[in-house]
This record gives C-alpha cells, structure tokens and sequence, in this order.
C-alpha cells in the first residue's frame, strides 16, 4: 500500500478490553471493526449513507481486504482512523485507511467492496455516490 | 441460580486469543457466545431447529440474562457448557446453562428468551416445541 | 432491577454492523461491549483510573452480571450509556446502568465486581476509589 | 492469492449469530476468527505450540493479512477452514488458509507473521517448528 500523506477525515476511538487479546495488545481482527467505523464516519462525512442505500437494494459485500500492522495498540490508547476513497471502479469501491496513536502509523489498511443488486448481481456504483466519495480530491496527484 | 447437577448436554469448545482481553483471561462478554452455541447444540440435540422456527415466524428474542462468573477461563482451555431447559412459559423458554473446565466450574448462567411473531408480539410456545425441550426430564423434581 | 431516575453520567455510541447480528438487531452479548465503555467512561469521569490500579496490583474480576433486554437496538441507531455506582461493598463494587435510544429504553443492568490482588485473594477497596464512585450522590435515597 | 489444491489438512466450524451481522452473513472480521481456530488446529496437528512458544518468550505478531472475500457464510453454515505453512522466512511465518462451504470457496487468506522476542526484536525461527510447519510437504513444487 502506498503511504498517503493526504488523508485528512479522521475518526477517534479508544481500546477497550473488548478489543484486546490475552497477548496483551488489540487482537489483529478487532482492527477491522475500528476500520469498519472509520468508513462509516468518512461515508457519513461525504454525505454518503450506506443504510439508505441498503434500502435502496444497494448493497457493498467486502471483495477485498489487506492490512499492514505495524506497531501494537493497547488497552486505553486513543486512535484515530483516518479513510480516504482509493478509487471507484464500474462496480465496486476501494477504501484507504491508516490507523494511528499520534504520530505513530499502528496499521494501513485497503479495503475492495462489491456495488451489487439484492439479487447479489453488479451493479454501477451510482454517480453521485461517485461525486460524493471523490469530491475535495486534488484531482492531479503526481 | 441452584445449582443443577442434572445437567447432561455439553459441547466442548477451546479459548482462542479472539475469546481473551489483556487481563489475561476471557473477556466477561466472550462467554455469551459459548453461551450461544450451548444452546444451539441443546435445541438441535433436542431436535428443535431455530433456524426453521424463524422461518416459520417464530423468534425469540432474549429478554434476560443472568451469569455467576466463577473462575476465569484462559487461552487454551478447553471448557464444556452444559445447557439444560429450566421452565417454559406461556410465551418464553428459560435455559439454564454452566460452563466447566473439567471439573471447575467456570460460570453458571440463566437465559430467558420471549417467544414472538414478526410483529414482535408474544406468541405461545409450539406444543411440540415445549415437549422436546422438557423430554427426558425427571417429571417429580423434589 | 430498580429503576434509577437519577442517573446522569451517559457516553453516546453508534451502533455498527460489528455489534448486529442476522436476527438484525444488537447481538444479545455486544451489550456487554458498550456496557464496558459506559463504565470505563463513568470511572474516569470520576476520577478513577481502572488501568493505573490494575498496575498497582488491584484488579477487578466480574463476578456477577444480570441485564434485561427490553427493546432491540439496531444498525445506525445512537445509544447512551448511563452509568451509576450501585454500592460498595467490602471487596466488592456494582453499577447499575441503562442503555437508551432517546427516551426508550433498551437495557438495564447491574454488574458485580470483586476487587482482588494479583494472588486473586479479596482486597478492601481503596478509601479514594469509594469516595470518587460515591461522590455526588445524595446521602438520603428515600 | 494463488490458489492450492493441495491443502489437506482442516478444521469443521459452525456460524452462530455472533458471526453474523444485520446485512444477513458472516461480518467480515469474524472470519479472521475463524482462521485464527484454523491456524490454531494446523500447528497442534504439526506438533507446534504457540503457547508453548510464547512461555519461552517467542511471541508471532501479526503483520500482514489479505483476504479474498467470495462467497458469504450464514447462519447455520457448516464452514472447513484449510491451513497451510506458505513459507517461513528468517524471521516470520505465513500461512494460506481457505475456508469452504462443501465444494464452494468462501474466502481465501494469507497471514504473516514476525517472530520476535519479549523485545519485539526479530528472532530467527526455531529450527524445529520450521520442519515441524514444513513436514509432509512435497519439496519440489513446480
């Protein structure tokens, strides 16, 4: 995953025991939920409401996740999720996501999510959806 | 809760790192889900199926819970959860469940769970739903 | 349960997919997850910092939990969490706490918790931590 | 992700609610679980274990996980999770797990993971668990 300097809308969330493991640090899956609430606080952020779009018969099934971690969080720490857009194919949307304990990177994340029908079937991410999820986006980076 | 000692369904279950927090030992909400599959593999043992019963638009939704945690569970345990009926009300089942690791009890728990329709309105236990759950019971408890 | 109308400390939480389950509403054990936040939220609040006595050798195991579901929370809904001492025992300490969505409640609970050393043995709880938890209440509950 | 045929070795697990999440199928972090209880079995069944390891102050940090989402589980599902040694550097281990549905592929992951000491510095991989994780495999594949 590329390092991105530009993400700007960030969320913050604390540990919990809930969120950690016996090894004494936040158990590697609990990241995901973090990740989840960070892209819905973005989407929110955007304008972007996936329930809507849920009952709209617009529903976004994970395709696609990979994850760095790189330095433990633990109980009590305050981390904030940072999300960007990472781009829009015909059907699916990519997320990037960094989770961070002050200047520290814990973890980069890249989500891939389906535009599907409730028939499961793709379908084309709508337009302003598109526009909202990109809009604010330096449209040349080098 | 009394103590039950009649209780002869179990299934066996192992503590991962997702069961744990960074106390070191189970998370106090982690035993809810061993709590669940008890019951799960009770009722089909029993032969009643959830999943058909919520098809047929019976759910139950929990109403009241209740735990006596006794001694911690630690990554690696192997535990067994005991799940037995404890009484069937007009529109409600009650289970009574233990958690042991061999002969340690870990957690005695009591579970009600309201018996609806769709419409969230209480709705009476089937017949033959009551008479799995309670066969093969001692009728005469003193 | 008694009600307790004089509860005033509350944490808000949003409910995500991570805390739903298929029956599509709040898991019956993710309640446990915001009840935890809600306290943690309280203890600091007053002045009581959970980590640094569980550095100082105390620690605070569950030993009793009981909870009444009363309506189902949903994905996207906001809660809050009100928290309050219950009492203080010798070695022990229980809260009461509600989670509601505006003025609905949907759960009311009281959770049990022994205050013991490293060697698990009880240990009295400390003057200042009663006095904080007990701080601002008024004397005479009629 | 390549895919691998030859994976043989797994693990039978059943999805409960608390897997699931309101969208109706298995939440995309809950079967980071699953892989963990996969992985888990794996190395039992290879003679090596983590806890063992982690007691002689080997610890395996997670530090990068991608996962190919394909098919959702539900609830009531009877999920195999595969595991396979994928290679083992100097100072990590990563494995290939998939889960399946009968013949069908819900998901296919790769995790790696560091070995390091109480430190958190690198250590090289015992040479014993290195055999042990690369038993059984034939040498020369093409």
């Amino acid at each position: 995953m590329s390092s991105d300097n530009m993400m700007d809308f960030y969320i913050e969330n604390k540990i919990y025991y809930h969120d950690t493991d016996s090894g004494g640090v936040m158990y590697y899956g609990s990241y995901l939920e973090h990740l989840e609430e960070g892209r819905s606080g973005y989407c929110a952020y955007k304008g972007v409401d996936l329930l809507d779009l849920s009952r709209a018969g617009l529903i976004f099934p994970a395709v696609h996740l990979e994850i760095d971690y790189k330095n433990p969080a633990r109980y009590g720490d305050v981390i904030r999720i940072f999300t960007d857009t990472d781009k829009i194919g015909n059907a699916s949307i990519s997320f990037i996501q960094e989770i961070r304990r002050g200047e520290i990177s814990l973890a980069k994340a890249k989500t891939v999510w389906a535009c599907v029908g409730i028939d499961m079937r793709p379908k084309r991410v709508p337009e302003d959806v598109k526009k909202a999820l990109l809009s604010g986006r330096t449209e040349s980076r080098p």
